[in-house]
């Protein structure tokens, strides 16, 4: 489908460029053009929106979650990490039929939506399941291996990679990792850590989350959990931390040598009373951070504006610093870095040769009135409310608060219902 | 206009009351039913809502808030408080007309509406617009006093406290109050002290925001703010503190004693870095919490769903303690204590007799699903986005995205921008 979006103000964000009224020309998933008004275009158009001067800009990246999580949303709430795993979690999960997880990891689609979020890097159980509804839905999707002790074989992983790992339009990708140091042997580390050598690629992990978790690793091992795990070869090809909280000094030099994304979640952290993440040093020391909602049981929403304030807000508190993390580099995270941490740099920016994915901000809300810094708007004013369209490859998911899958609402919110109700009672 | 609200989720926020199905009846300005099901009402109405199973609740109530200050949205950020004041608000605010005033301030009541707000309890520069916004839009105010060294006299305000606190509709309504101790001379303040005495009433100011404020007043008097303040007597007949961030063990115990409310306003204190408000300890102590969301200058937005996440999440990670400020003790703060601090006790639940300001919330949203615990997900997930109808003083004011003001949504807009514009440049 060939779709021209006109009468737009234009956020490509490339670096350095500056808001622009033009016009964005969509052919298949790709963006063929982003430029200034073309007077006489001269082409045939299967769809034309006019844009009414809202603003297009590509899509966020909630690059970590766990989407069917869904069902467990205001269930197990005001609780330490490892009790809210163990108690309420694992033992919920263990439930959970691949047909729960196809419906609860559609539901989760329809919110990311409602956010602007075109992309997800998600951790979950049934990585079938999530290649079919991404694929049925739409929804791209980066699968990231989340192998422990309690599933999983390095056999299955290898099989997974060359599996997920080739889908020629990138709708469902995939990428090495593993759930977290806490939950996985040596043994099973190591290899994954020969994997990456094999294929020459990063591995993403859940890390330093919590005091704990740290403080558990260090009394095992002698060493933090990036320490470690470093030194078992995780980190040869890069890849990324999950939450990345509590880190010591030398932490931060490993991170920035291996050239680690962190990628942070803010609004999780705050709710399970883990801590707040040294965001401002990443930034200082050059290390990339990206953005994640962590899954909806945690967080409990799946909500970018809610965590681009967070990044930025915190920090300044934190920091004593209001000057902290500027909100073009909380824009920044949320979009570019998110891209390239989950291995989607053709995701990143709106530029010809780039897929597809975008969102309408609507500023004719009054939170982004007046307009004066449409930036700045977005990462201290933004809500749900101001997503006026969502399109991912091409194909307008969601507009005008209007979903345009292959299931109806009403059918997902029953379906997710039903799950909850019988696995939780 | 009498309104039937039938085929709802009722939330009356009465204490110990379960969410039930029912339906709520309007007449004129008051809640005449709040009940099960009527099977034939014999009444006849002017209108009737199907609520479709969504949730009435009360409004929100936003406790202390700067209307007008939608003009600085985006213009001064990344700034100190006393920095961002004196070189950014002052300067600017010197420059508003009554016209400014008018336009900037159904500005915001239109975002007040998104959010679910039905009142404010507002300090600003124009008492006389306000009042005149209030009533040409129908929007609950509690105007509060703002008199400093730099405008206002002790007899305008003895003149507006009989002139505005008399309204017998309370659509518009008045409190005592000031500036803040360091903008405010000490004969200032007795004066106040001497009218709140007169007349029995609450006092309310700016206060303990910055760790600077609370060591200025140190210096220059040998005690907190609000030992000093105390000290003249402002606080005989109880009142509240905005922001009330920075407090010693004494300060404490005075807050309790005199029986204040505070009025917390997390995001405004994370992006100004003033740090973050004891809620824990408050609640501890019993002292009455209610929220804000401060000006749009500082904010950036007016959004109540914002600051009860923050509420809560902020104090789980301060105070390492996943249960600290459960969501119904939020909600709470958000609806019942935000208007007895700002005396509107007849606005507070849903029932017979209270005033009709009442929020329609749309659980038919992927972020309210599934129904498992609709306060915590209220508080944990909620947004602008799942408010379907504002309702205040039995006026809808705000429904499917649709504003019913006075003005149109264009023309408040346009004229928010040319204030913007001329003052700005």
């Amino acid at each position: 489908m060939n779709i021209r979006i006109y009468n737009v103000r234009i956020l490509t964000m490339e670096a350095e460029k500056e808001i622009f009224d033009g016009e964005v020309w969509v052919k298949g998933d790709t963006i063929a053009y982003a430029g200034p008004q073309v007077p006489d275009t001269k082409e045939t158009w299967d769809k034309e929106i006019d844009g009414q001067r809202n603003l297009l800009m590509p899509g966020f990246k909630d690059a970590h979650t766990h989407s069917a999580m869904t069902f467990l949303r205001s269930h197990a709430d005001d609780m330490k990490l490892d009790e809210w795993l163990n108690t309420r979690v694992f033992p919920a999960e263990a439930k959970l039929t691949g047909e729960d997880i196809y419906w609860l990891n559609k539901l989760a689609i329809m919110e990311y939506l409602t956010s602007g979020i075109t992309s997800v890097f998600n951790m979950y159980l049934d990585k079938p399941m999530e290649d079919k509804v991404a694929k049925e839905t739409g929804f791209r999707t980066v699968i990231c291996e989340s192998i422990n002790d309690f599933g999983g074989t390095l056999q299955q992983v290898e099989e997974d990679y060359k599996r997920y790992s080739h889908d020629p339009d990138k709708l469902v990708s995939y990428q090495l990792g593993f759930h977290a140091e806490y939950t996985t042997s040596r043994e099973l580390m190591e290899g994954l850590a020969a994997l990456s050598e094999k294929y020459k690629i990063p591995v993403y992990t859940h890390c330093s989350e919590t005091k704990k978790e740290v403080e558990d690793c260090r009394s095992r091992t002698g060493m933090t959990p990036i320490a470690y795990m470093d030194s078992l070869g995780l980190f040869r090809h890069g890849g990324g931390l999950f939450h990345g909280v509590h880190l010591d000094e030398a932490d931060f030099d490993i991170v920035k040598t291996r050239g680690l994304y962190v990628i942070t979640n803010p609004a999780s952290n705050l709710k399970l009373a883990s801590g707040i993440a040294p965001i401002k040093r990443y930034l200082e020391m050059g290390i990339p951070v990206a953005i994640g909602t962590d899954g909806p049981a945690s967080n409990n929403c799946l909500d970018m504006f809610r965590e681009m304030f967070l990044t930025t807000g915190l920090q300044k508190a934190i920091c004593d610093d209001p000057e902290a993390v500027p909100a073009m580099e909380v824009l920044k995270m949320a979009v570019v870095n998110g891209a390239h941490a989950m291995g989607l740099p053709e995701c990143d920016v709106i530029a010809e040769g780039k897929k597809a994915d975008m969102i309408l901000i609507d500023l004719q809300q009054p939170n982004m009135q007046p307009i004066q810094n449409i930036e700045k708007n977005l990462v201290y004013s933004g809500s749900k409310q101001n997503v006026k369209m969502t399109v991912v490859g091409g194909k307008i998911l969601y507009q005008d608060g209007k979903y345009y899958l292959d299931s109806s609402k009403e059918e997902i919110f029953a379906k997710a219902n039903e799950s909850a109700q019988r696995i939780l009672g």
